[in-house]
Formats: C-alpha cells, sequence, structure tokens
C-alpha cells in the first residue's frame, strides 16, 4: 500500500488562502492527498487558494473541515504538531526527519496528522497538547519563523523521501572495463606524443595528472568511446600535417 | 568559518516578486545571505517581494543582479542547477540530501551557486551547460513541478542541515572557477572544430558529452590547464596542417 495516503495535513484556522493554495501544490509534489482545515475563516481567499494550488485543485476540493483541532485528529493515531518556539513541553521536540520513520510505521495501518498553527500565532498550548509528537524544524537560530506552505512541504518531504517513493535516476549507461579505460588512456598518450603536446620526460607526469581528472568519475563505455574518437582524430590530423610537411 | 556564507542563491529571470520574497525568507530560515538574480524582470513587483520577504529584508536589499547566467556563477567552482524534468544530461542528477556534503567541501574555501530557473520554463539548457552538478528534488512523479520558493527552500535546508554535522577535510590544490572552466570548454570545442572531430549538427552533443565526463569530479585549477594546454596544442597542430595543404 501507499503509505502516503495515511498522512493527513491540518492546517488550524491558516489566515491567507495562497498559503492553503501552496500547501496543496506541496502535497501534491510530496503524493499527499488528505487536506484538513480547522475553523476555516470566513474572509479566505478562495480563488488565491486555487491559483497557487496549481494542479492540486483535488487535494483542495476534497478537503474535510473542522470545527475545532480534536475533532480533525480523532481518527489518527499519531498526531504530530510542528512548532517554532521552544519551552512548554517542545524540549522533547523531534525533527521531520527524525519523525518520519514512525509515521511511516504507524501509517501503515492507520492515518497520521501532520499539524500546522496559524501563520502569526502557531498552535496554542491547548493545541500541541493534543499532539502526541512535537516537530521542529531544523531552522537558523537567528530566524525561526517559517512560510506556512514551507514548513507543510519540508514535513512532506521527509515523509516522501522515507517512503522511499522515489527512485534517482542513475548513469544508465555501462562503466568501463580497465580494459577498455587503458586502451583509451593508450590512445591519449599517443595523441599527446603526435601532437607533440609534451617530450618525452614530461609524458608520464602529464599521463598521471590526466588519469586522475578522467578517474575521478566513473566513465562510461560511452565517455571512452568519445574520448578514443577525440584522440584518433588529433593524431590522424598530425599524421596529415607531417606528410604534407614531407611533400613540401 | 561559517560555510553557509559562501552559498549563493541564484535566481533566473523570476516572474513574481512574492516568490523573491519568500525565497529571500528561506534563505534567511537557513542561514543564508547571498542572492543573487539574473535578468531581473522590470515588471518586478518588488513590494510584494518586501512583504513576502518579512526579516529578510537585508537579503533583499543586499541582492546583486546580472545580466547573465554566466556572469552570476563565474565566481563560482561548483554551479548546481536544479531541473525537474528527465532527459538531457539530467540522468546523472543528484538529490540536494548527496550534494550537500560535496557542496559544503567546495565551501569551505570557495562560492558554491545554487540555481532556480523561471517559475514557467525552469532553466535552459545552454543554462544548464553551465551547471557542474544537476539537482533533481524528490517528488511525486504525479507532479514533479515544485513552487519556486519551495524548491530554494528545501535545497537550503538540506545544506543548512548538513552543515551542522559537516567537517570540511584537508585542502589539496585550488579549485577551478567557472569561469576558468567555460574557457576550457571553449577551446575544446575549438579542438573539436578544427580537428574535423565532429559536425556542426554533433557539436553541441558532444559538447554535453564532454562536459559530463569533466563534471563528475571536481576540476582543480592546473587540471583545466593541462586540459587547455592539450586542446591549444592540437588546434595548433590543425592549423599547421591546413597551412601545409594550402602550400601544396
Amino acid at each position: 500500500m501507499n503509505l502516503l495516503e495515511n498522512i493527513r495535513i491540518v492546517l488550524v484556522e491558516p489566515m491567507h488562502g495562497g498559503n492553503i493554495g501552496s500547501v496543496c501544490r506541496a502535497m501534491n509534489n510530496n503524493g499527499i492527498t488528505d487536506l484538513a482545515i480547522v475553523a476555516p475563516r470566513p474572509e479566505t481567499d478562495w480563488d488565491d487558494a486555487r491559483k497557487l494550488s496549481c494542479q492540486a485543485h483535488a487535494q483542495l476540493e476534497a478537503r474535510k473541515e473542522y470545527a475545532s483541532l480534536a475533532e480533525a485528529v480523532a481518527g489518527c493515531t499519531l498526531v504530530a504538531g510542528t512548532s517554532a518556539r521552544t519551552g512548554f513541553y517542545r524540549d522533547t521536540a523531534l525533527t521531520p526527519r527524525e519523525f518520519a520513520p514512525i509515521a511511516l510505521e504507524s501509517a501503515s495501518t492507520h492515518k497520521v496528522a501532520l499539524v500546522f498553527g496559524r501563520e502569526d500565532k502557531g498552535l496554542y498550548n491547548e493545541e500541541l497538547a493534543l499532539c502526541s509528537h512535537i516537530l521542529q524544524i531544523p531552522s537558523s537560530e537567528l530566524y525561526t519563523s517559517l512560510n506556512l506552505s514551507h514548513a507543510a512541504y519540508v514535513c512532506g518531504y521527509e515523509l516522501f523521501c522515507a517512503a522511499d517513493v522515489f527512485h534517482p535516476s542513475e548513469e544508465k549507461a555501462d562503466e568501463a572495463s580497465s580494459a577498455l579505460r587503458e586502451r583509451m588512456f593508450d590512445m591519449w598518450r599517443e595523441m599527446m606524443v603526435q601532437t607533440e603536446f609534451v617530450h618525452d620526460q614530461k609524458l608520464d607526469h602529464m599521463m598521471m595528472g590526466l588519469r586522475r581528472i578522467f578517474n575521478r568519475g566513473k566513465l562510461t563505455i560511452p565517455d571512452c568511446k568519445i574520448l578514443m574518437g577525440l584522440a584518433k582524430q588529433s593524431v590522424w590530423v598530425a599524421n596529415q600535417w607531417r606528410k604534407a610537411q614531407s611533400n613540401d
């Protein structure tokens, strides 16, 4: 099953429709679909919300609305509240990265809530009291107050990364064998000689420099072929040059 | 020293002032101060930028403006471009988490750039070509397009988290700047033309292959000098050859 389907994002009394929309977009980026809003404000600019949600209209329209936080999280096992401040019982806070495996463990069987407070005042102490976990997002001591959608985004992102839904792309081409690399280096040595780039005494030194450059990352078979083609062509040009000279 | 001081956030032709402001706030949350904007749009809503930057007015006001990406990153060693799309040479992309220790290693002595494209079109291929690294932010396959400030935030966040535990290793040879690398690539392009290694249509493709090879590991100043010397010599040989032919 998709663990992320059991993650619920809960916004408590959000002030700006634009932020609600940005949170929906962030949920969409991280494969999260369940949005709950506690005590939505009558003046909320829903047009702004739709605009900023980009292609996450579905999440926005499917949102559930509740009168209180207690109702919004009633069906959840874990309830993680975010807080920038210290004090209260925030000194037991986890980072979102620390919380992610705990959340996913629970999400295999139950709903897990991530709760975000008002843009200006965050979550009140009685709301934090409803939370089984307090999350503190790592940030500079000089400015700990995150934009609401940034906070929701990064918590979703940590869950998404942990859920291992993402498979980073890797170099697809086959790695070159030592034998192929050595053939390539031989051709480069030949190029340096034929183009009279270096004299005999400095040749080995120069080859070590080139080996160091090319061996820092892994070379693929196509890479070696490019490099061999280039060397071959320079050798050919050098030979043409010599022939032309001897014809003079 | 504070490694994060050597991180430069580069926004290329951002469309919305609000996003620029949100990026500043995100930088502030992650202890990053250096902002560069490439080709700022005359219609930019700077009031909106100021409003959304919250307490990051200083970062916003201290921004540097450049006409081109090449100028904005000329003094940087590593240049990491973000891209949501696949294809081109994006198949070698790193996640921001994978890139963080690489960036901090370099940031102990040099400037490192994180580059973000336009909200609608991202970075163009010729801009990605200037990047030593391509970053792909883990996201749901169903919707990979991140809000600009979310993308900048999460890259800054990964650096901030990594900086907490990172200890740079001892220094060796000096790393090459973007400007020096680009001079080297220009000379290699010239070599490929002069030695008739590739035809015009395949030249860009071949250059991308070479960029990929050389950017896998970091290039030092002596490395670049070797590579430039080699190219210069091949061009010289090719010219001698042509001269000799015309004398026939």
